[in-house]
């Protein structure tokens, strides 16, 4: 944990760098000090088709679904989540310029009696730091 | 919201126009009366990889998730379900004489507390109606 | 149900045979004996753009979401995911022969209030039976 999974549309390719938005979500991530280094885990899925709104072809999205391990204090998820959303619109902003962007965001918990996981990173990172 | 996201295999695209598809979806979900236009965002996810049912190459699957806010009333919830699946339902109908096809749709909620939006659509369309 | 459903990182395209992994998923699923041949769909999403851990390019992921109706008792959802656990640590054990890998898993409820389907494949399938 934490999984960072967003969908955006098509027509956003030209004037967003997806792997600079990956990395900016992933230190945003990181400072709220709620995640480890080798659990974090971002990344993005294009939707090549798509309806939004009033159906203009300018109009785009960007929605960003957070997936943590239930448990966490909810006032440690909210703040956590207000920092990784200010991230995410420092980055977006200049698509506000114009009247066609929509950005969400939201956080869902994983269920811990019905997650698995094994992670070859972990050990390496923890190698490093001794 | 409310957010229309579906995945389909790779095998429909010949038989599925999936423009047409986002816009039947968006219609039917603005005729439920429950949400905003300058909010509706309907995509779709192409699945180049996959196994259905008996493994027969034709065996093709969609399957919508709408997300909403949570707190709606069940009833209302469940009768826009039942509108955006007949929607569904007659624009897939064709795919249903043959023995291959599996749809499916679910209804999830976003808890408010853990959901961020701005959206500069919603401003214009607003500004348009006055 | 059920839906069998994975996101990966596209730098671990030339080492997964995907379609190979999709059926590995398929037949674990209906191992378990809690699945109808005719409902299982498994899935993969390649992520084009991601950033894992401590951003090495080695780095890579695999998320597999397992959906599933809610109502079964939670030791059999509990056991049916190890053994599907079993079978994809199995199908990409080699991975973690290297220390850049992350695999995870879960598994998320469907409430059946707010599912909807029609399925032609399983007529079919019984048909066959009798």
């Amino acid at each position: 944990m934490p999984h960072l999974s967003y969908e955006y549309s098509a027509n956003l390719d030209p004037v967003i760098d997806h792997n600079a938005l990956c990395v900016a979500l992933h230190s945003a991530a990181l400072e709220t000090g709620l995640f480890e280094l080798g659990g974090v885990r971002v990344r993005s899925h294009k939707c090549k088709f798509y309806a939004v709104a009033d159906l203009l072809p300018q109009n785009g999205f960007v929605h960003l679904t957070i997936s943590v391990g239930a448990g966490r204090p909810a006032d440690a998820k909210k703040s956590a989540g207000d920092h990784i959303w200010a991230a995410l619109v420092d980055f977006l902003g200049s698509q506000f310029e114009t009247p066609h962007f929509a950005l969400s965001m939201e956080i869902r918990e994983i269920d811990p009696d019905f997650s698995w996981k094994q992670n070859a990173i972990h050990p390496r990172i923890h190698a490093q730091k001794t």
